[in-house]
């Protein structure tokens, strides 16, 4: 450290590149192999890593073999295994082969398709697989760069709805004709909709106190009731107030409610608001015939997210992406799509999601027999209990007030002994917290 | 196709993993060697690869080997070499292999670090580099977790713009009293200020008239002026308007303009205005002490991108990074960062540094004898000219009205010879245009 002072610098050379490419591909397969010895949830304490690492940067440069180290000594123990087949927690974050050979490909190329001409190929691939996507999920025409719409790949859900409330908010004040109007506007969604649009709300400028989260029940399986809809709206409307925009979601996070599509489109047109269909979390089951009736009324929505979302189109002959998104700059995201939709083809997703769904069923149906309400506080307890085992991680939720514990079945490697394993660990830990 | 029914699907195999990702580095390998015999720009014509490329999703899984031969013989044609060393155009987004090592790390492992659980290591790395960061650019304590700062590594500077916009809009919301005002709020920035500050100011609702783009001239180097700032602000307070948000940039797209920080910082706080410091371009420079006096003031500014940015903080035991920026997903970004850092070393990201800069200094200087202004036609013509050959990019610039060919110096790859190169290459163009 110190002492060193570079008359050259090549941190390109292909050779080099090469074999320190492999070298890190080895530590990842390595990690794989041994994925499930890992405690799912990390168990450090805040502040661990700051323990472990350096302050401030080092003067000169490291080794692969010193950093590689470092990764398997200090990172590896603060993460939570997202790629563990037992994790059952959040959303599933899925990698695969071919989504890390798209991922490498796009970083090793590092295009920068911000317009059509700083990388022609990156934005007409996203063009292209985005009208995959759109097809693959049956949406119209309307949908579809070979039709009238169109879509872009965003970073994620929230940037879909930011822009698309931003463009929904720009036509309402233009209507009403003066940005004052902006108080007046209110963005309906159901208590169960994601955080995220209450927060896209707040950033482009809607009135905290104008967010509507429309109360759900255990009647209605905690989708979204139009009645109770139409209602709040009347309210506003009485108040002076203007609706501007609602958020109907295909797979809730909390426990996979699906919104009546169709009846909430309706009452969207009547009372000429932008509607949004989220669909990050169950959009993707779609592709598969039997799911699609989910979607049923998309074709009457402003927009969706999964991926593609649709946006009022003129024909240009070219499309400059970076006006289609909040940022400028942006990654060829399209390549990794194209490879892992080719990679696996239509009928290995759709195995992939229908094996998931059957691996869930059969959860359901292993434990119904044996389930029974024990209150918040033994729920929280057996959910903690689980998770310190290290042997799987779950969340929790909350719909109607009940704390319940949440398993999202679906992560690549989960196959139906780990779903099993799972069982069995809950019925231990649970056997162990009654007794005592 | 259409026959191939799958009865089980590993997609995240080890021993595949392997094979596979190495596959493709070898390709990356190959494109690399090669990457001086394409043309820098890419020659095809708008919609080239929807007749290349088929309009729906394949039904049967594809080969990897089908795949990269459809990159190479569909996909390479339609980039724009961004990692070329004859690549002289926008910005630089330089690949390195420490970089690509972080990326595959990043995508292998692949957690989503929403929050302090979901990840621990990838919210503390995160704050580890972001002080590294802060503590090479010599930033004041106030600006480092480890004083009373803090940063966040965004995706983009757009969405740090955004974030700190829609920070500074709430703040003087709740001075004024009510979400009305948001029509009397304004923000400044100088005529070479990147096109971003305008897109996030609508986004957070800004009204488009309200946006002042301070005139400059080429007798500052076309630096923002700040009595023409001071003119504007009390032009827009006599009209009953808030000045709101001041950008400075250190590094201005178009022509490396550099604002004098200090002074503008100086104006905000007399008119209690949000100062952000925008260092997209030029701040990373700055970890070389001979270029530091350019972030000068920056102790008085309220937030700073390049990467780290200043936030109000309070104490917390544990960071959930989905409240600091836009997403709630992200990816764990900051081992890229760590690694490039620790592979490097100061000292070789300094070396590198300089070594771009006395290229354009040679450039600047072959160039200067024969400097003549032949106007903005035979300037275009130039251009084109350069361009179509494929053996160079540049982009241009308009700054006073003049158009001028830009010449970014700084890819990866490029080497002395290189820049000489382009000014030969610029010299046999201008000699076929001007002698026809």
């Amino acid at each position: 450290m110190g002492s060193f002072f570079p008359s050259s610098f090549a941190p390109l050379d292909p050779q080099s590149f090469s074999d320190e490419s492999k070298a890190v591909i080895d530590f990842i397969e390595e990690y794989y192999r041994n994925i499930e010895k890992y405690p799912v949830q990390s168990r450090v304490q805040p502040g661990y890593l700051s323990e472990k690492l350096p302050d401030s940067a080092p003067y000169g440069p490291e080794s692969l073999e010193d950093i590689l180290k470092d990764v398997s000594e200090s990172i590896l123990p603060g993460l939570t295994h997202w790629q563990s087949p037992n994790f059952f927690a959040y959303f599933q974050a899925n990698a695969s082969t071919a989504g890390f050979l798209g991922e490498m490909l796009c970083s090793g190329l590092n295009v920068v398709g911000f317009n059509w001409i700083s990388s022609p190929a990156a934005t007409e691939l996203e063009s292209i697989v985005v009208d995959w996507m759109g097809k693959m999920l049956k949406l119209p025409s309307s949908f579809l760069f070979s039709g009238t719409g169109g879509g872009v790949l965003h970073g994620s859900t929230c940037e879909a709805v930011v822009c698309t409330l931003a463009a929904a908010r720009d036509k309402a004040l233009e209507r009403l004709g003066g940005g004052e109007n902006i108080t007046k506007l209110v963005v309906y969604a159901s208590d169960q909709t994601h955080f995220t649009v209450q927060k896209a709300a707040k950033l482009i400028g809607i009135t905290k106190s104008n967010f509507r989260a429309i109360t759900t029940s255990f009647s209605t399986k905690f989708a979204q009731s139009p009645e109770n809809l139409r209602a709040a709206i009347e309210e506003d409307i009485k108040a002076g107030l203007v609706p501007l925009y609602l958020c109907g979601t295909v797979g809730t996070t909390a426990c996979g409610a699906v919104d009546p599509i169709n009846e909430l489109a309706n009452i969207s047109r009547e009372y000429k608001m932008w509607f949004h269909v989220d669909a990050a979390y169950a959009g993707s089951a779609c592709i598969c015939p039997e799911f699609r009736p989910y979607l049923d009324g998309v074709e009457l929505a402003d927009s969706i997210s999964l991926n593609p979302h649709k946006c009022a189109s003129e024909s240009h002959s070219v499309i400059d992406y970076k006006d289609w998104q909040i940022a400028l700059s942006r990654r060829f995201k399209a390549l990794k799509l194209w490879i892992v939709i080719r990679k696996h083809g239509l009928t290995n997703l759709m195995y992939h999601i229908r094996s998931d769904v059957s691996m869930a069923k059969r959860f359901e149906a292993m434990m119904k027999p044996e389930i029974e309400s024990k209150g918040t506080e033994l729920n929280r307890e057996l959910l903690n209990a689980v998770n310190s085992s290290g042997r799987a991680f779950m969340t929790h939720g909350v719909v109607g007030g009940t704390f319940y514990i949440r398993a999202a079945i679906g992560a690549t490697l989960t196959e139906e002994h780990h779903v099993d394993d799972l069982w069995k660990l809950i019925k231990e830990k649970a056997q162990n917290l009654f007794l005592n």
